[in-house]
């Protein structure tokens, strides 16, 4: 179970009202009253606990534990023991993730108001219930929405608008941004600072002008430490939806589409555009002024130094299809290696 | 135009004076008494705007836009209809550079004084007209500058220098420096950290001596979220009007000489030393004790494992002459590809 | 020598009595009395100091300056004039990163108390002799040891446990998380944060449930700007004597061993199990949900997306055994370089 001091469980949840929250079916129609105290994932999951199982390779690890419930597709419950309780749903990793927020609800503002060491500008608006905690420093013109958590410490300078229900966490800086509803930004992340462009001078490096804003549309999560540079001329966008992980690097510019995934530490160079559900792996850069299909693919730790047409896999450094950085890698491997069949 | 909520504009300024001031002609010499109301990127100029064009194959895009006047070379010019008002610059990419700090001025401290909740060490001293931020935490004898701005939440360990008219973002950490006139710091950076040297006891990891500073020449700009060590013994050094972007890593003793560009995520390990003019690609990772010559360009994502000569130019993991890269990678695709016409 | 304004020098010291506390030899017993003003890596020593000859290719530096005393091994010694008063040490780099602790000793706590701008929560529990800085802000049930530091501005989130003596840099946010005895976390550090997962709904992305912790063991390093996520179910946990270098990003339940070492910028994805005495290169990403085993080496900007067995020695994207990475990059150098011999 989840440690008390950091999280705080609603339920117990009857099985008859979690398959209906899922949208799922009860394996034992008699089981509806049953009662499940907790969620966990399979590994960790002990008796009284609902769990998931998505893939038939974790069969056994389901065998070995003690959940009082399981959350699984119908074609897997066939391989399961008929005395298990089960809920079947069609996207039973989805049912899960859902189900985590109902035993663990996260209320955005849990204590709201203003923290007397909060520093707002005067001329500041700060939504209903709101939550703005120490150290804070708000500036002029800001527009907070209404149920608003402002991690401590953090700051958000002048003219800054954010929507309603959003979660920033502590030390985080946002400049020069207008950031919709429901927003989740972590600790430490800096958005808004001044692209990088700059111009020889006889005097040294002149910085291109940089006016432009980060628009950051509904339900955006954005990870720790991540950074957002502002617009030159224009804005840098991150689309309804998208999510981004801790150390991310976003450029000037950069027109991120709805519902990508952008893994830690990858970097988007400035004014390149992505469609709509891109997802971007771990550690990969991305060049500048690129076009990057909806629904392409990049593989962890790539190079992408050309465009992506909609829907493209690739991989590598520079990146290729996918199918093609395959036959390269195995092919150096076969032409180089002396124990290729260890490796 | 920009947004006025977060950048405020000067103007309008007279096509004249704009050519005086970036050292350019006018197209129309009648048309020096033309009132500009704002500047902007080609893609986003509208009447009243000047814009640039600094390369042919946007002059399309120029014959879209309605921006009243236009920054170009004399030989560009003679593709764009005498009619549009042009101003005639050598290098229209500075000119335009520089005109963009003529229209959005930002003063460093806008807002000199020392707020009420910033913390400031009695033996501190503070420039005139300096701004310290609320929250901003100062150490025993800390001397910063004239006319800098500290942004809020920011902390200055004991003993660091800033120069004058340094501009420091906010939730900035900086210890063990020593900082020249009109640095930029963005949001997030960490300044003066340990440099990562262990030596293996029966105990554990036994850090080495890191008892050296961090000299920031004049002119420098460090991105958001930046973190740049202290010298083991000795220091590590950022040359004058170099210029870092975010989430770089900048390891202890490196000394960096003047003008270098250091592209979002790049690193550079321990001690290694990089000559005048050096370009850094972005998500690059240097080694350490290496010598990278003066005017070196490496291109991004690659891994630096050698020395380069001054002026030479790589890129690749393990880095080499770019044209070898080129080569590599090339037959690479030839070899193993099945459809490298269309990758 | 260090810079008065940052450093504080212990000493001077008798050399028999540097001798004695690193459990070497003098190379001229008349020596012991002679009193060592300061220490210094090679490179910067002059008379009066104290510095480290640990590998014959640096005799020549040796013999160029007028440290007063070096350590060595005897080995090497022969080779030194024997007039110089040497200390002869089976691990001479590790005696002179000992003995820089001896010269420079940090205090963790050097100036105990609560400053009156700290926020602590009425239930928090604050160790004897802890100094906590400006700005801090400490949650509800937080137990800090005695002796820590806690830097300014630094936000430590409610039901956080740290042992004693641990040093906390300035603006780091720490979270959902218990921490052993001695930990050093730098500047910046975001400790905690959700972890990066997420099931598509028909609504948008919905993240997994996230409601695990972040153990730190005891004696472990935390760079700048470095980014840990707490486990979903289960745990995130950092060995002891485990070290993290500047902008490293761990993700969710990832289980690292006792006594790894992390260079700048290096990742490793959500459940990925790291042995004991793994070593990571800068720059390098490891995949999620791998098994790398005890004694691994993974060198800098690897991408590695297999299991490692223990003591394997890795490189390359994706990586692969060192020796076929060089036969792999050697070959191409072969088959693609004009200019191969100069590269």
């Amino acid at each position: 179970m989840a440690d008390p001091r950091f999280f705080r469980r609603s339920g117990p949840i009857a099985l008859g009202e979690i398959a209906r929250f899922v949208g799922g079916a009860l394996s034992q129609p008699g089981s509806a009253d049953f009662m499940i105290r907790d969620i966990a994932a399979l590994e960790y999951a002990v008796e009284g606990d609902i769990t998931v199982l998505s893939d038939r390779r974790y069969l056994s690890v389901l065998g070995d534990n003690a959940a009082s419930a399981v959350i699984t597709t119908e074609a897997l419950g066939r391989f399961i023991p008929s005395d298990r309780r089960m809920v079947f749903s069609n996207q039973p990793r989805l049912a899960f993730a859902r189900l985590g927020h109902l035993f663990y609800r996260e209320p955005v503002a849990e204590h709201p108001g203003i923290a007397a060491s909060a520093h707002i500008a005067a001329c500041a608006t700060i939504g209903a219930a709101a939550q703005i905690d120490p150290g804070v420093v708000i500036g002029a013109g800001v527009v907070i929405g209404s149920g608003c958590q402002i991690g401590a410490n953090t700051v958000i300078g002048p003219g800054v608008v954010l929507g309603d229900q959003c979660r920033v966490g502590a030390n985080t800086t946002i400049g020069h941004a207008l950031i919709g509803n429901r927003a989740e930004i972590g600790s430490g992340a800096s958005i808004g600072g001044p692209g990088f462009g700059f111009e020889p001078h006889e005097t040294g490096l002149v910085r291109m002008l940089q006016v432009g804003r980060v628009i950051i549309e509904d339900d955006v999560d954005i990870g720790a430490n991540t950074a957002i540079d502002r617009g030159a001329t224009g804005d840098t966008v991150i689309g309804a939806g998208s999510k981004l992980d801790n150390l991310v690097q976003i450029g000037h510019n950069v027109r991120m589409g709805k519902f990508c995934i952008v893994c830690g530490q990858a970097g988007i160079a400035g004014s390149t555009v992505l469609g709509d559900g891109v997802i971007i792996g771990g550690g990969s850069s991305v060049s500048d002024h690129l076009t990057i299909g909806s629904g392409a693919k990049i593989a962890g730790k790539s190079g992408v130094m050309r465009d992506i047409e909609p829907g493209g896999v690739v991989a590598g450094y520079p990146a290729v299809p996918i199918g093609d950085w395959r036959r390269q890698t195995a092919g150096l491997i076969r032409m180089f290696s002396r124990r290729s069949s260890k490796s």
